[in-house]
């Protein structure tokens, strides 16, 4: 068992009514902020509002960049840098789901920088040593960057979709209202929730060794996505749902249930690569391909990490044959993304198609090898590509 | 439902061979340090010279203060509160467990007052606006001082064992290194295991209604006390189990399963008594205590919380009578704790009297009633310490 550093210090504002602080909050940074967010859902909802009466209250002097688009873009992180660098901005305060966060982290490192912020992806990336203060109002339960060091990045000139992970990326302060997500329509709900299971899974299914208090929480917070994802859905205004996903969403990817495990993970960056090529939503591509990578990788030797889950999370019948469980588990997990949360099942049902696999399998191990739960090679990868048709 | 504010930025490492950082950490907040510690254990296990290296390699100036008590004095702060105001300290490293990290933090709190430490306690209690920075080396998994804003500080001239909250006593950085806990004895080692156990029941036996992941995520930690809190007590070198208690009791009382609930304990404020007139170890009065209180706060009202805790807990059958499982879940946990950890059961064996339940009851009681599962009157806590007898 490896051991860790924790090191997760975002004050978390949860619940209604808390904007009041905003104010003070970002006071502490300095007095210049820019407010970034996307396609002006916030204005419809009245939240912008809300938010400049607070910013103009704490007498804050804001710029604003808007348009940050889902699956966010190079072009805008650099217009977010150029602002931040003429206006010598003191904090961000992104107002979104997790595009228009990730988006406003690498403005915040490269309002730092000298160079292009494209030049933190890739190989050879270069160090992300500083960032502006960052502060979060989130709308959309789903990727976590409102508590978490990542944030992935979409160009479409060279058809990459890139993650980073960075400390100084991580939110000083972020705001959960779950009353924020009750206009998020049926299907990014259902789209969010799956990307949450898909970040407790692809820590929860490892070969490392790790504290059992620790797959007790992961277990947790799934049963708490089975339980009140399709509630969400069918319910959008009801707070208990909203609330129980909003805060499973940012504990499902902090880095808290990872202990000293090897960061491997799988299914996304299968996924990275259907979004760089189709643009089509990241908790979508997850749902599609999470249930065919744990049948590819179901085998004797894995067999009894499916066994616990079914158990723990489904509450499958111990005393069943392992491989009966490990299978009941995988349908279960089917039967709660494609009919619970109605989400699409088939790369066939959303338009992705077999002339891709080749090229997007390869660049899914652009850094060799996917060392996850099993070891995947373009191969392997083109394999549950088929298995998604 | 209600809001909360989640803010627990301590730092941790966690893991054998992590004191490396020991030097860099410290330095960030100046040079002179005061080291704090108990009866000497420290230097009997090496720790102390390991540490001393580290301070050294890292040219810290050091100050001592050892001999701090289980059920730290009033009189070991004071004497940390004039050291660090006679050699300007700049920041406080506690090695031990919660006795030790407790006392170090009204050191902390204390020296940036003119008033004397006491007065931080009790009624009219001061205000603790500020503290110097606390860095702490964890030797025994019991108390969850190393990650919380709390503390505990006897003075056995007035008779008083008084707790305190302040947001400027949590830990900076602590140091968890499960190999530490090796030497912890039996019985310590079960009277931690019971003090972690009972600051999750504190939290999880309550009437206010909370978010379903916290609710998971408590039965998770009772469940990783119970699997690895007796393998501890047969095998004190068994990392895995002391490894799993150790994250266990951070998580148990750092603040993140409270979620939105009043903080509202039951157990604590009756045991604080027990050891402020007996001097009995903590955990030994709380695991006395709890099974009583779970029976005398049964009724048909709270029925529902024992039922998902024998549930989930304990497997007990769900579909037996539901007052049924809650007397069930009460035995599971008399049998925990009284044969599995090896504690005793009863006052009598621990030679506490009758004599003293009236004066104990109000004392408990001293700022009313208790409000917590179910509000208790020194009545109430008189009838509790009958049940104990």
């Amino acid at each position: 068992m490896n051991g860790f550093v924790y090191d997760i210090p975002t004050k978390v504002y949860f619940g209604e009514n808390q904007l009041g602080n905003l104010g003070s909050e970002l006071h502490r940074f300095g007095k210049r902020v820019l407010l970034t967010y996307g396609g002006g859902s916030i204005k419809r909802s009245g939240l912008y509002d809300r938010v400049m009466e607070e910013l103009h209250k704490a007498d804050m002097e804001v710029f604003e960049l808007s348009g940050i688009e889902p699956n966010p873009r190079i072009e805008s992180v650099r217009e977010g840098v150029a602002i931040c660098k003429e206006q010598a901005i003191d904090v961000l305060l992104a107002v979104g789901g997790g595009s228009t966060i990730d988006a406003t982290k690498f403005m915040a490192a490269g309002a730092c920088v000298e160079h292009d912020a494209w030049e933190f992806f890739g190989a050879g990336a270069k160090p992300i040593e500083r960032a502006l203060p960052i502060v979060t109002i989130l709308t959309l339960a789903a990727t976590g960057s409102e508590m978490d060091t990542a944030g992935v990045v979409s160009n479409f000139a060279t058809g990459d979709k890139l993650g980073r992970l960075a400390r100084p990326l991580l939110p000083q302060v972020s705001f959960l209202d779950p009353t924020l997500t009750y206009t998020v329509s049926r299907f990014q709900t259902a789209a969010g929730a799956a990307d949450i299971m898909s970040h407790i899974m692809e820590t929860y299914f490892s070969t490392d060794p790790d504290l059992y208090m620790l797959d007790c929480f992961m277990e947790g917070l799934l049963k708490t996505v089975v339980k009140y994802a399709p509630i969400a859905v069918r319910e959008p205004e009801n707070y208990e749902a909203r609330a129980n996903l909003m805060w499973t969403s940012s504990w499902a990817i902090n880095g808290f249930i990872i202990g000293g495990k090897r960061r491997a993970w799988s299914c996304h960056p299968m996924e990275h690569e259907l979004s760089a090529v189709y643009d089509i939503t990241h908790g979508l591509g997850l749902a599609i391909l999470t249930p065919r990578w744990m049948e590819y990788c179901l085998d004797d030797s894995t067999v009894d990490k499916y066994v616990q889950y079914g158990v723990n999370v489904f509450g499958i019948d111990a005393s069943l044959d392992k491989m009966a469980i490990a299978r009941e588990s995988i349908r279960c997990t089917e039967e709660f993304l494609f009919e619970q949360l109605g989400l699409q099942r088939t790369f066939t049902d959303v338009g992705i198609k077999r002339e891709d696999f080749a090229l997007m399998a390869q660049k899914a191990c652009r850094y060799g090898a996917i060392k996850g739960f099993k070891t995947l090679t373009p191969k392997d990868v083109e394999a549950i590509f088929e298995m998604c048709l």
